[in-house]
């Protein structure tokens, strides 16, 4: 069976999540919206036509039949079933527990873009984007990262379990597109997340994950993105 | 097993969703913050303390040594347990997406009277409180709602599978501060949302949820809490 992700095809996105998922796992995958026709299939998938429960908002994966959309339920799916995710029921809660807890982390830094409408550009909303990049630059960033520093110096060399699993994925991911957005910010937290940073050295580093991250398939970060550098933001 | 919920004791928030679990499944439960010395026990949880996965914010529930956070990895976890969600896979998941959907509705809620900083009082926020509260009201709040409706249609009387489930419960709770957070906006979406609102109405007439709702354990909105009513943001 091929895994189908729908996901918009000019972004890593949310759906880089379940990328770096599907990448890591070796699994059998089509990105819909980045093949021939993809688009209109993109479009009936968000309207509802292929059945099932109906997708608020992009990620969206259909494995057969079953579909499923948001982020964290799309990669803990994905991890529990490829080797990605620890194996006992407690493992599985406190994974999935620290990857919506990554996922508010993403939403935050959206929000540091858009604090007003996520319908209006940018350069409408710039001033309170200010304000708010400011809070998240102080307190929220480093609180987060703060977080998952200490569940790795509770758990040893990978936030839950004792392997690499999805939340770790998307820990690395994370880390890829804060110090994209925000350089000057990250610069000021390194010294206070080592072992946050190891692991993503670890990560990176993992053969499947470094042939895709170095392929084509691999988008780069941009402003059309969650994770954007805008000079002003960053402080 | 007698479960531990730790959440804030003088408001819903986003332990109401979980309370509305144990209480319609008759869980055996302690509101931990609630008892004497509750507050002590609270700030060790939060504080990791405990031990097993360090939970980023409340709610936090023990199942045993099990501790799970982020709200609806909870509800999930409790109604996968006690005959609150789908038996089949699919249908687990499709509850999973659609509460977690709902999650961002409440983060979204919270944002209209906090859209800057969290750790700053509603009223130095004000004016771009305004702003996104119109955004909610207008755009929003009637998307988000009109996807519940949406899936009521595709699906029947219940939100996934056949029968109610925590994710229906949270339907309920999302309805019920809402319409005390923004009457208003409420008055002019009711008219597109008939199914979403008979849900509501066959969910608070579950007995052991009448009950619960009709005790003193039921918190009434307040301004401290997701759910805020502000004249001033309701349009």
């Amino acid at each position: 069976m091929k895994y189908e992700l729908y996901y918009w095809p000019e972004i890593q996105g949310r759906g880089e999540f379940v990328r770096l998922v599907l990448e890591d796992a070796d699994c059998d995958y089509v990105d819909v919206a980045r093949e021939p026709g993809g688009g209109t299939r993109l479009a009936a998938v968000l309207s509802g036509d292929r059945g099932g429960v109906l997708p608020f908002a992009l990620p969206v994966l259909y494995a057969g039949t079953t579909v499923i959309a948001q982020t964290a339920a799309i990669t803990s799916f994905l991890g529990e079933r490829h080797g990605l995710a620890p194996g006992t029921e407690a493992g599985r809660l406190a994974a999935l527990t620290i990857a919506l807890t990554i996922a508010d982390l993403v939403a935050e830094t959206h929000d540091t873009h858009h604090p007003i409408a996520v319908d209006k550009r940018y350069e409408l909303q710039q001033a309170a984007a200010k304000e708010r990049s400011a809070v998240f630059r102080r307190a929220r960033m480093p609180k987060f990262l703060g977080y998952l520093e200490r569940n790795l110096e509770r758990n040893g060399e990978v936030l839950v379990g004792s392997t690499i699993s999805y939340v770790d994925l998307a820990a690395f991911q994370v880390i890829e597109g804060l110090s994209y957005a925000f350089p000057r910010a990250m610069a000021r937290v390194r010294g206070h997340i080592p072992k946050l940073l190891a692991l993503r050295d670890r990560v990176v580093q993992r053969p499947r994950l470094l042939h895709y991250l170095t392929s084509p398939r691999r988008l780069a970060f941009n402003e059309q993105d969650i994770f954007r550098h805008y000079e002003e933001l960053d402080g």
